[in-house]
């Protein structure tokens, strides 16, 4: 289904750098995104895995940041990527109340790779954001399972499904569908081509605050539909992956940009919105068990991150427009009903 | 001159509530903001105070809180609000270079009150923002004296003025004229009427990005001048006012919101631009020599934080636009010039 | 077997506040603990539990603050407690592997609570602490299931067991035996006692650095035993009760003194040992569903806080101590031994 | 006056590490050290300026770091070097009301040295530290100007004075006398030998916590002297320097590790006291007007931070030790009177 519309072919244009080839989060080399998704009558939820990189990651750790934009949230493993700025597993993304199951399984998965790959390892620390899904699956039920986590990091790979899969199925964004989108951008540095990409799990936002492009789509929106709920109980979670080799400091400071292009689609940041940023960068690796006593890595000169800055402000914005434009209304959990973007673009954009 | 237009003069309408009476962070009872200018060929700077309430404020501490959106700046006293959650001084803002007199100053100014109410003082903190003006004002010369910050407390007032005056003097908001600017919302709690107030020292953006009510007008303003820089080397100081009843917590939250306003103008929080928001509310007073051992606070039910922080919002993203359109265009330092918003809004702005 | 002899029956004092009744954390009015202890030839693990009030704790919120002195750890929850200020479930211990199935468990057990209780849950925030047992427990075996959380509540009561149980029944502390350990204080304000209790799961620690009362007594053992490895890979969770009114951020500030404890008894934060703090008070109840647009709460004076921070230090020195001199030498995994700190006490110390 | 007898010179030794050629924070290369004291009948007070490096710091900053233990403060300067990580002035020390002169003096002393230099300056961040030395000195009277704190610059050294000096002269430290105190440890990483060094303004504690070595030795010494003041009303400013190459995440995390020798020499952080730590490494150069697009520098293996976690500890320990020991006894403002250490120390411990 990779061929779904995305915003960029209703002729809206989110920002001024140039896009990478997917315009996904794998333009930054290396990364893969599976999914599994649970589409039954009573159950629209899932999980969705970001492979930073090919190879163990808990051998060749990946430098890291998070940014905790409203903290009303669940995610786990940030205390320890604030504290070493590393990256040591995939991250997951699931529903609320299945953070628990998705992490003992994501324990699972680093034990039996360390074991083939002969790495000793007795203390892991998996990254799992979630949202709740609540308003279109009984998630109190909580049908993940690790066979699910498992089986989305079988299918991850490069040009993966956006919109209601995976982790995404249950979401709903400014009271219209939501799900998972990405979008990336392209940063020449010493003249050589490198990545930026994000991968939001969109849940969040007030249909009246829906923007795109500057136009208050939502209002219209709203004049025609009647949604459930006046409060922002949602959640994002936005990861971001890059190429540029990155202190953790200056990720965490990339990372923080992010919220730029939330607020242009009309968030607020409510209250009950956990908005969580993680960002890894693959420019640098730090072996798990290094040897020598002092390492080089490489950093970007301070005084260009602004081109990081705006990449990271566009391609969220894109990528959760991204989430919503290829995503399908949806039926669920006691018949509630999530109307897709794309039914009420037309005529209400230019395009 | 505090008869001149505003943004909503323009018919421009930011947000969705009511605004206090004057649409100023006065609005919030006890509050007074006093201006000193210092306008010559070579220097366009000065001093901008705001006082938080009636009376000795180191007597009568307020809670407080500041979210620091980007540190690239030279604001003191956040520490010591972090830790204790209190604001015990006026905040003044300033040019960069001159915040270390302008501290000595208000430490001078609290000195003074305090033994003229007869409280012992042998410590204070002082909270001083500052914007850079170096494109309009030698700041080199650092011609900021102790006497312009007690003018600038002389002149406090309620109804003052907004745009090139003050701190604001020489400011540049998105490579045009930027300055003091001021908003105001309404909030309805178990039946009484509150208040929360923004005021800016505006420095920060590039013209490109400028985006009023969702329209980006700054890039069609590009088409018509030359402006210098395409660097975001600016700040940003926000101060929100409320008598809200609020924890420092609560009111942390509240001022991390102001960066939603921000990013809706068009800002991308660039690398160089210092962007720090402090806030405190006039709800509770920490008395400082409190012989009690427990004290009794009122704060707002989180569950109902939203309408905070969508007034915030709003009340932030019109405070810079009113910073703008009231500023008058400025040929300063070197013959640099600044032009003013108000020229080219009409046409721009279906207005 | 709760007559096992503590230090200060060792005729060790630590500081000089006086102690709660039964010196533990339970002193604290409503609070209960409860172990689970697995014990097998292979696996030395377990889950203890910190019932924080009687009743549901996530209809009647409490104030909430943590501190992470070192983040190399997994805990969970802590996002969500820096940002609301609030804690919403008991709090339980156990191994660094099994945090994902003990956060399930802890799902579980409270969505039951609430639906016995009829009251509506779609969202939790389980606090889940941490550390590595992989010493005396074949930890990749991951035996602890969600029963083990179950029965670790069930066995919740005041005067509970201390040293090697529960989650601390594979700890390993200043690499003698480590454990659960608690102790308390007292204080008077407004002429009323108010209690502050401290419980350690402790695993942190180099022997050589072991101190007791001033004492290096560590080096003195280092003598006469061999110790397995020369790095502190341990980690310690603190957990703060107290029934002293705190705002989150006058909380944030006690749990940062326990460092102070942990410091005296001869920790130096090594890098791997992750160090967090988690502290709640009884003193005033968040109701979930409060419908009044403002509530009061109480707040200490905050030029009193000396108090409480002498007394958390104090109480987490003692705390620490008690975990490893109640403690019973262990033979584990791969037959890997840990000795007992009362085996030696006698003679090293003028007790 | 640099024969005073330092804390070794009693027989106590503090930790295991190796010390540098002088045991000061100039055992890493390049640092120097300058006092201005001012000593009347009035006032005892001054400025301390440790200068990071040869050359102008501005052009070549140095990667820092800082970690407030408690911001009762007024420290000018941390919010920038929490955002980019670099230190590009001297850090200035003096006392609590003089922060704003002392600020203002060091804009005019880096201008002027950009200038002589030919390097553009137009904004500056200036790291200024204090504590407040009330007890002994008229603080309102703010004797401190611009000229000591170039006299300051002036007269920085290598081999610098401690004890009641430089803004160390009004400083009360567990009652006793404090002041500047300094220490530092070598470490050997792939074969070559590195340093860090501690410089301490010590004012902080309780007479009664006050221990050397784990000896209690204050409460010895209340018995045999009356000192003014139960509460701490305090501070410390610790500076760490080492040549050891990290980031300024490692540079965080071996500036908290001081508050492990404050705690063993007694602190337990009171409520009043401010205590600061503020690091440098001079292990790399971050060029100001750097043209490349990406930088490389040299980070230590994560896995060996014990080494310097242990050596800042120790450090920090002895240099407190230092600051008073090396003090003589003073008679200040008001005729009050703080006791030197060094008229007490014989006896008390076996030395």
């Amino acid at each position: 289904m990779n061929n779904k519309k995305r915003i960029e072919d209703y002729g809206v244009t989110i920002g001024k750098f140039s896009k990478g080839k997917l315009n996904k989060i794998t333009d930054v080399k290396g990364v893969k995104v599976g999914h599994c998704t649970i589409d039954t009558q009573e159950n629209k939820t899932g999980v969705t895995v970001i492979l930073p990189q090919e190879g163990n990651v808990f051998q060749n750790k990946l430098i890291a940041a998070s940014y905790v934009i409203n903290g009303f949230g669940k995610t786990t493993g940030l205390m320890q990527i604030e504290e070493l700025g590393t990256l040591e597993t995939p991250i997951a993304l699931t529903n609320t109340l299945n953070i628990g199951i998705v992490h003992d399984a994501m324990v699972s998965y680093m034990i039996e790779q360390c074991e083939k790959d002969h790495i000793e390892i007795q203390s892991i620390n998996p990254v799992v954001g979630e949202c709740n899904d609540a308003g279109l699956n009984n998630i109190k039920k909580r049908v993940i399972q690790k066979e699910h986590v498992y089986e989305a990091i079988k299918n991850s790979c490069v040009n993966f499904e956006e919109g209601d899969v995976g982790a995404g199925k249950g979401m709903t964004c400014h009271k219209l569908k939501g799900g998972i989108g990405s979008s990336s951008r392209k940063i020449l540095l010493d003249n050589k081509e490198y990545h930026l990409g994000i991968l939001v799990q969109s849940n969040h936002g007030l249909l009246e605050d829906l923007t795109i492009s500057g136009k208050n789509i939502g209002k219209e929106i709203a004049k025609r539909i009647k949604v459930e709920g006046t409060i922002d109980k949602g959640s994002i979670i936005i990861v971001v992956a890059t190429d540029i080799p990155l202190s953790s400091r200056q990720l965490k400071r990339v990372c923080k940009r992010a919220s730029v292009g939330l607020a242009r689609v009309g968030s607020y940041i409510g209250h009950g919105s956990g908005e969580v940023v993680i960002g890894f960068t693959t420019g640098n690796i730090i072996e798990h068990d290094d040897k020598s006593d002092l390492v080089t890595i490489r950093i970007i000169n301070e005084n260009h991150m602004d081109l990081l800055f705006r990449a990271v402000a566009e391609a969220c914005e894109e990528a959760i427009l991204n989430s919503m434009i290829t995503a399908n209304s949806v039926v669920g959990y006691k018949g509630n009903r999530r109307e897709a973007l794309r039914d009420f673009i037309k005529g209400l954009m230019d395009v």
